[in-house]
C-alpha cells in the first residue's frame, strides 16, 4: 500500500512517518510539504535517516488521489478544507488530522476557528475517527476527520457514563493538562524552554477549539446534554495529555458498578485499559504508544464522580489513531503497526 | 530577635533559613534536628555554607522556649503534637508548618492523619495562621498553625465569592496541581527523576489530608458550605501550585462584578494580586516569592466561574508565609525579608 | 524462540520486555525476579498490560537452560558471576547486561568494582558484544558480556581514530553525560527529582567503573594506549548519552579525511550513522532506537579532533544492543525487532 | 543612587531589575527599550508587579548620562559598541553586559562576532570586570566590560593553577555546560521545549564567541598560553552553567597542594567557594545566587587535574556579577544586594 504524509514536517506528520515506516502493509511512503518542497526529510531530520532519504513533494492533488491508497494530512487548520475535495473521488482515502472535518454545524468552525469553514460535500462524507465509538462508519468511509487530542482523552473518558445517563450532563467538568507538543512546533515566547520549564500555564479558559468537537458527541450520546466546562493547562513535559473529569451523579451508586459498566464498554477495544478500581493512570502510562487508559472513582461525601483519562497526544491524539482508522479503512487488522508498547522510563 | 528551625534538612527547613538569613529583624539563627544532630548543615547542604557553620542542635524545648524569640516546626505530620507544648509557656512565639494543630476538630485529624490528635489545649491556643484573612487573630497569637500549601492556594482563590455566597457551596470543585517538592525530601518511586520527570501524575484522590482543612475554613464564611471535590495532581517540576477551581454561581453577575469584587477584597494585601481581566497566572510568575496571583474568568454559557490561583508551594505555601506570620507576631512590617520579586525565567 | 528476561522489573529488564514484545523471532518471554517472584509484571506495570499477564518466576537455572532459547540477565553487579555458570551447558546462551563479564583481568573487576571477579572460565567464554567490532566473535559465542552504556558511546565514538593510530593515546579525555536512568530505579537523593531536575552534576570523578572496560577495548586496537581521563555527569533529562571526546592528533591532516575514515568504517553498519560534516547529533535524535549517531570536527587551532558519540542508554546502551547481540547469536538479521525510528520531538 | 536598566526586557534586564530592586543603596530604577518604549514593564512581566509601574522609556543618552548614577547596557551584541561612547563623560557609570567591549584586539571581534568592533578610545576606557582578579582596576573605572557568562566560570576554575604555571596552557580543554536561558529570549527550534526538553545538545563546537575572551585573559597570566579547546553544550534545564576543565599538570603534584592553593586565592572572596577535597558542586549549589563554586581533583594515573566550575549564567554569568561590579565602582560593600543563598530544591 503507497501512503502520502501532507505536512510531513510538523509534529504529526513527523510521528506519522515513523509509524508507517514500520507499518507491516505500507510500502511505499511519499512526504508532501508545500513550504519546503525540493528539500530532503532527512536534511531537516536527520534522526530518521534509515536507508533512502525522501524528497518532500509538492502537494498535487490530482497525481495523489490516483497514486496513493491513503493521503494522511498533517496540516494547520484551514489547509483540508480546500485541499480534501480536490483529493476525493479516486483511489486515495483521505484522513484529516486537522479540525478542518469534524464540526458538522459550519456556524461552529466559524464561530470557534474564526474561518470559513469547509462546504456542505466534504463535511457530509467526512466521518468522525473516534475508532472506539464509531467504528462501523469509519469502515465504509472514504473520508475520515480524525479527532483532536483532547476530545479523544475526554470522550473516551465520559463516554460509557453519559451514554447511560448516569449522570448530570450540565454537571461535567472537564479539567484538561497537555504536554508542550500540543501547541505545534512553531517556536513562540510560550512554548520558549526557558519560560515552559519548571512552569504549569492555563491557557485558552473556556474559549478552546476542542469545545464544540466534544460537545458534537456528546449531544450524539444524549441529545439533552449542555454546555462543557473545559480547561486547558501547559505541563512541562513534552508529549501527554491527562484529562480530569467530574460528574455529578443523577443517583446513587457504587463505584463497583461503574468500574464493571466501564469494563464491559471497553473490554473489546484493544486500546482502551480500564485500570483496576483504586488505581490511577499517569500520563507516562502510554508514552509513546496507542492506548488510553482509563481510572475510575465516586467519593460518596458528594456523590461526584471523577474519571482520570490519559493518552500520548501525539499518538492516540494524532498520528497512531490516524493508523487506526486507516487500518479500520482497509479492513486490516485494528492493530497492525501499533503494537509497540509505551517506553518506560 | 533569636530564631529557631526544627527540621532544620528538610525542604521546609532549608527553605526558612534562606529567608530568615536575610531577614532584616533576625540576628541569630538555630538549627535543630533530632536525627542528624551533632552534623553541620553547611557539610550537608554545602550551597547554604556563608561564614559560620551552623550545628544542628538538640531539640530540648525547656531551653528553647526560653532562648529564642520564635521555632518553627518544620517537622513529620505528628511531631509538634507532642512538641508544641512543651514550648508553651515560654518567651519564644511556636509557628508549626505541619499539619498538626490546623483541624480543631480532633476526630477530623484522626480521620485523614491516621494518628492520634493533638491535646484541646493547644488546639485552642494555635490560630490558623491565613494572614489576608485571619490578621488579627494572628498578631495576638503565641502559637501558629500555618496553613498547607493546597489549602493557601485553594482558600485565597475562593474566599472573596464564598465569604459573599454568591456561588453554591456544593458545586466547588478544586483542581490542584503541585510541583514534586511538595512530596517532601525522602526518596520514593514516585518522586524518581526517572518517574517523574515527563510525567503527569495524580494521587490520593478524594482522599487529601488537606480537603477537611479546606472545608474548616469554607464553613468559618459559610456554614452552609459542604464538602467539596478537591483532586491533587504531580507536576514535572520542582515548585509550584496552581489551583483550578469551578463554582457554579447562584445567579447571573458579569465578570467585570466578580473581578473587582476581588479586586476590592485583596487591595490592602501585600501579597495578593488580582490579575487584569482576561490573564491568568502562571506558576513561575509567583517563583521564589510569597505571591499568591489569581485570574479569575466566567464562562456566559454555563454561568460557572473558574479561578485561577498560584503560589511556590514551598514559598507562600510553606516558609515565606510562616515568616510573614512571624512579621505579625512580632509587630513587624508584614512584607519585611519578604521582598524578593519572583525568579525570572 | 523462547526467551527469559532475569530482573524484568529493573530498567533493563523493562526496557528488554519491550523489545522481546514485538520481535519478529520470540514467540514467548518468561519473567524472572528473585526479590518480587510470584507477583505479576503487570501489576507492578500496569502499563505494559496487553493480553495475558505475566507471573515473576523464580530464578531455576537448570530448568532455565534447558526451556529457553536465550536468557537476559539484567542484573546488579555481582549477580551474573554465579549465576551465568548455572546457566552454561545446556540449550540456552546467555546475555548478561551487568558488568560482571566485561573485564578480562579479574584483578581489575576487583580494584573498580570492589567485588569478588567471576571465574576464569566463564570469563574466558564470555564474549564483548559490541558488534560494530566484533561481529564475528559474537556470532559464535555461548554467552556474550553486553558493553557498559558509557563504553558503547565512547568506543563507537573513538574506535576508528584509535585502530588507526592517528592520535596520542594519552591525550585522550572522554567527557560523558547521561541521563539519570542510568543511575537506576533504586531511587535515592541524587535522583530525587526535587534534585536532579533543574540540575547538572558531576559524580565518580575518574573513579567510574567503566574506565577499565574502555581501556581494555583501547588496548585491543592499540597496544601503547594509556590510561584515560573519563568524566560523567548528571543530565536532567531520563534517557540518552553523550560522549565529548577529545584527542590530540599525531599529526595535521584534514576534516574531511577524518570524516570519510568514520563514513568507511561504519558504512555496512546499520546502527551507526556518521553525520555530515559540522552537523553533530544530539541525545534525543536516538531517543527510543538501537541507532550510535556520531558527529566529528578538527580545530585547526589546535590541532584536536572533537568527536561526538550519542546514545540511548537504556536501548543501544543496554537493552537493544543485548537483542542486536541474540540476533547474531541466532543468526537472524542483525535488524530484527529493532527498526523502530527515534521519537520526535 | 538612580540607576538605569538598557534592554530590561531581556532575561538579563530582568534580572537587574530583580536584584536592584532590592539592593539597598538603590533608590530609583529607570527601565528602557528600544523596541518596547512607551509600554509598561509590568504589562510585559506581570509577575514583576509591587507598587508603581515602571513606563519602558526611550533611550536617550544625553539625559541619561546626567540622570543616572550607574547605566547597565543589557542589550544584544552591537548596541553597546555605539550607545557606550554616548554615555561617557557626564555623571553615569556604565556597564556593558554585552561582549562588544571585552576583546581588546578589534580584529578578533570582527573575527569572532562577525560585526564591526568599538572604537579604541571606548576599549581603552573598558575595564574587564571580573571582581576576583581585576578589583583594584574595576574600582577606578568609568566604563565596564561585564565578562561573559562561560569565561566567568572558566577563568574563575584554572586562574589559580595557570597563573601559577603549573600546567601546560596546550593542554587546557574546557567543556562546559549551560542552561537554556543563555541562549536568550528570542524564541527558535534550538530552544522550543519540545526540542530541548529531555535532549542535551552540543553547539557552536571550536567556534563560540567566547573562545577569544577566555584567552585573552589567559594571556595576561601566562603570555605563553595557547589556543584553547573549548565546547558548550545545551542543558535541559533554564538556568546554570557547569564547566569541567582539564588541565596536564607539567610536574607530579598532590591534589591537597592544589586544593589549598585553590583555597588560599580565593579566601578573601565573598563570592567564589572552593569545595573540600572530594566535593563537586553542581549547578543548583549556586542557583539564584552570584556564588561561584569550584572542586578540584587529580587523577595520579594519568596526572591530569579536573576542575568543576558551577554559576548561575544568568546571575554571576551575567545580571549579579554585574551588580557587584557597581558596588566596586561605587566604593559600597562588595556584597551589597547579593546576599541571597542558592535557591533549594
Amino acid at each position: 500500500m503507497k501512503a502520502g504524509i501532507v505536512g510531513a514536517t510538523g509534529y504529526g506528520g513527523i510521528e506519522l512517518f515513523r509509524i508507517l515506516n514500520v507499518h507491516p502493509q505500507i510500502d511505499d511512503i511519499t512526504l508532501y510539504s508545500s513550504s519546503q518542497a525540493g528539500e530532503y526529510f532527512e536534511d531537516i531530520y536527520p534522526q530518521m535517516q534509515r536507508g533512502q532519504s525522501h524528497i518532500l513533494a509538492d502537494v498535487e492533488p490530482d497525481k495523489m488521489k490516483e497514486d496513493l491508497d491513503v493521503v494522511f494530512l498533517a496540516t494547520p487548520a484551514g489547509v483540508s478544507i480546500d485541499l480534501t475535495p480536490q483529493l476525493q473521488g479516486g483511489k486515495a482515502k483521505v484522513i484529516d488530522l486537522s479540525g478542518d472535518l469534524r464540526l458538522k454545524d459550519q456556524s461552529l468552525y466559524k464561530q470557534w476557528y474564526k474561518k470559513e469553514p469547509a462546504g456542505e460535500a466534504v463535511l457530509g462524507a467526512a466521518v468522525y475517527g473516534l475508532p472506539e465509538w464509531n467504528k462501523e462508519n469509519i469502515q465504509q468511509a472514504d473520508v475520515i476527520a480524525n479527532p483532536g487530542c483532547f476530545p479523544t482523552a475526554a470522550l473516551l473518558g465520559v463516554g460509557p457514563i453519559i451514554k447511560e445517563r448516569l449522570a448530570s450532563p450540565s454537571s461535567l467538568i472537564i479539567d484538561a493538562k497537555s504536554g508542550v507538543s500540543g501547541a505545534g512546533k512553531n517556536p513562540n515566547l510560550i512554548t520558549h524552554f526557558a519560560h515552559a520549564q519548571e512552569n504549569f500555564q492555563i491557557y485558552k479558559v473556556n474559549q478552546h477549539q476542542h469545545i464544540p468537537e466534544i460537545e458534537q458527541q456528546l449531544q450524539q450520546w444524549d441529545e439533552d446534554s449542555q454546555p462543557v466546562t473545559f480547561s486547558t493547562h501547559l505541563v512541562p513535559m513534552t508529549k501527554g495529555i491527562m484529562a480530569t473529569i467530574y460528574l455529578q451523579l443523577n443517583e446513587e451508586m457504587t463505584v463497583e458498578k461503574l468500574q464493571s459498566l466501564y469494563k464491559s464498554y471497553y473490554e473489546k477495544e484493544p486500546f482502551v485499559r480500564v485500570r483496576e478500581m483504586g488505581s490511577f493512570p499517569c500520563t507516562k502510562d502510554v508514552y509513546g504508544s496507542n492506548f488510553c487508559d482509563i481510572g475510575i472513582t465516586l467519593d460518596p461525601r458528594t456523590n461526584r464522580v471523577t474519571i482520570v483519562s490519559v493518552i500520548d497526544n501525539l499518538m492516540k491524539g494524532a498520528a497512531s489513531q490516524a493508523v487506526q482508522n486507516m487500518n479500520l479503512l482497509f479492513q486490516a487488522d485494528e492493530r497492525a503497526g501499533l503494537l509497540t508498547l509505551p517506553v518506560y522510563p
